[in-house]
């Protein structure tokens, strides 16, 4: 069922301009260029300020969406924060925590969506959902998920790879991009491949890797079948930038060109949820970007795949 | 706009069974029995086990939905779970490991809400919009925020009130009740009133007390208004249970008896987004009960309310 009326009309991104270059990191870890070119892509993993909390960096990205378009905080009726590293231990919601520091109307729905590098995608449902049952029109959609928070700098598997970043979608009833169709999937019985103790994130990297790079494939071609669209029409497929040798993996198991597939990990790392806003920012206004694939996938573990299209 | 098709078909509670006495506290904060019984009207708090984790005390509440009704597992197609005291530090989302425990399909999402007080509310929308955009038919909700896991027991002002509890309800396409419309408040410029500090609990009580005095019945009247219901025509109000004299006090303002505006703080405390289900899970087979209103407030802050019928 094609779901109508709210969908995607401009998307803002903040990156901090710090940097850890993995460079310095080879002799730490025992690797070589070949594993940070080929196997996880990453040069530099970007690092918020230490007094930078996880609503200043969407309050950020807002600031740049303000810059970008004609977005007025008087009349946003919906915020959403995607993220698992909130401020405040979680108490209030960020989202709570973003409106106030936006100045937002009191008449305006908040709340915080837990979810990890599925949230995108996740995120872009609920919320279109829930503006569309409530005649909703201003809606924002924020993703910031600061790892450097919980990453161990001695865990060879994390430090490395996430890097810190928001993202801000404004949704309305003016839409250039139209999420059109979903499927999500959920594999609880592994939640531990990807977890946190006592604070600090654990992963096993490879069981990760296993997953996605079966299950994505899978879930993209069935979205596709149900919309009756061919892999080969599709101009853009946007995969959740887990690592280098990921994405390289689920593009070639789907036959399709890194033209088609494009990347942002090389100097920034992995963004987490919001790592397909990214990339998406920059096709919003691209009429070449016409039918798009987005896929989310990891922490839960969980996977979420959207198709999405441009209103004539 | 009245929202149709998927709403609540039964609700099942798991209530830990230990507790800790507040008469046993009362030297320590230099509180008498006119403070517990008419003031926070709590006798009792009810205490998980340590063992016991927030993805278990969900677990438990399914157990007992399955000894009340056929819910089949494998038909399960949505999971969210409302709760700012997560497992895991947050990640991965409780709804994943509930999934996982509960051996539920891979097609099935799960996603988790952070939300406090005002939860519950939130998340009959967020689920119903969801299930219906994506034409699913068989939702949990789960409500499970044990403030054991952050309460300081030499603070006064959360150590007598918190209890630990978890809900499930589950939404169909052939419900007992509708909800059928929802207004929604946000004022982030309060958050600090009740945050979380080093994973500690702090309540301005006070500052709580004052605005959901004032504005809980402005939204429960507008609320009314908006359906063309009179308040006299609302067989029950089933308020968060902030405390007893905000309980009171709010009733008080609306004109509307004890009778209509039950109360379960005795002998559990508040259960923070449990605390509205644990009141609407005796009504749900009740004919009684054709016109209800619940309302949420506390942790944002926030607020949130929703007019449920009976339908025919």
């Amino acid at each position: 069922m094609p779901i109508q009326n709210i969908g995607i009309s401009e998307i803002a991104t903040y990156l901090p301009e710090a940097r850890e270059a993995n460079r310095d990191k080879k002799e730490r870890f025992g690797i070589d260029d070949n594993f940070l070119n080929t196997k996880i892509g990453v040069d530099f993993v970007s690092r918020r300020r230490p007094d930078e909390e996880t609503s200043d960096l969407c309050v950020s990205a807002f600031q740049t969406l303000e810059r970008k378009c004609q977005v007025e905080r008087t009349k946003v009726d919906c915020v959403v924060v995607v993220t698992q590293n909130p401020d405040a231990s979680g108490i209030p919601h960020t989202s709570a925590i973003v409106h106030g520091k936006l100045g937002l109307d009191e008449n305006c729905p908040a709340f915080d969506l837990s979810l990890g590098c599925s949230g995108y995608v996740y995120g872009l449902s609920v919320v279109q959902s829930f503006m569309r049952d409530h005649g909703l029109s201003c809606g924002l959609l924020f993703t910031a998920d600061p790892y450097s928070k919980i990453v161990d700098p001695l865990d060879k598997n994390t430090a490395l790879l996430f890097g810190d970043a928001a993202t801000v979608t404004w949704l309305t009833r003016q839409p250039v991009l139209m999420p059109v169709s979903f499927l999500f999937g959920t594999r609880g019985s592994e939640w531990n491949t990807l977890k946190c103790v006592n604070h600090v994130l654990s992963m096993n990297g490879r069981a990760v890797f296993n997953f996605s790079a079966v299950e994505v494939p899978i879930q993209i071609r069935k979205l596709l079948e149900i919309n009756g669209i061919g892999l080969g029409e599709i101009d853009f497929l946007l995969l959740h930038q887990g690592s280098k040798y990921l994405v390289d993996t689920i593009a070639q198991r789907l036959g399709l060109s890194a033209g088609v597939v494009p990347s942002n990990l090389k100097n920034q790392g992995n963004t987490v949820s919001s790592s397909i806003p990214m990339l998406l920012e920059g096709l919003v206004h691209n009429p070449a970007a016409k039918r798009l694939v987005l896929s989310g996938f990891g922490v839960g573990l969980s996977w979420a795949s959207s198709y999405v299209t441009r209103p004539q």
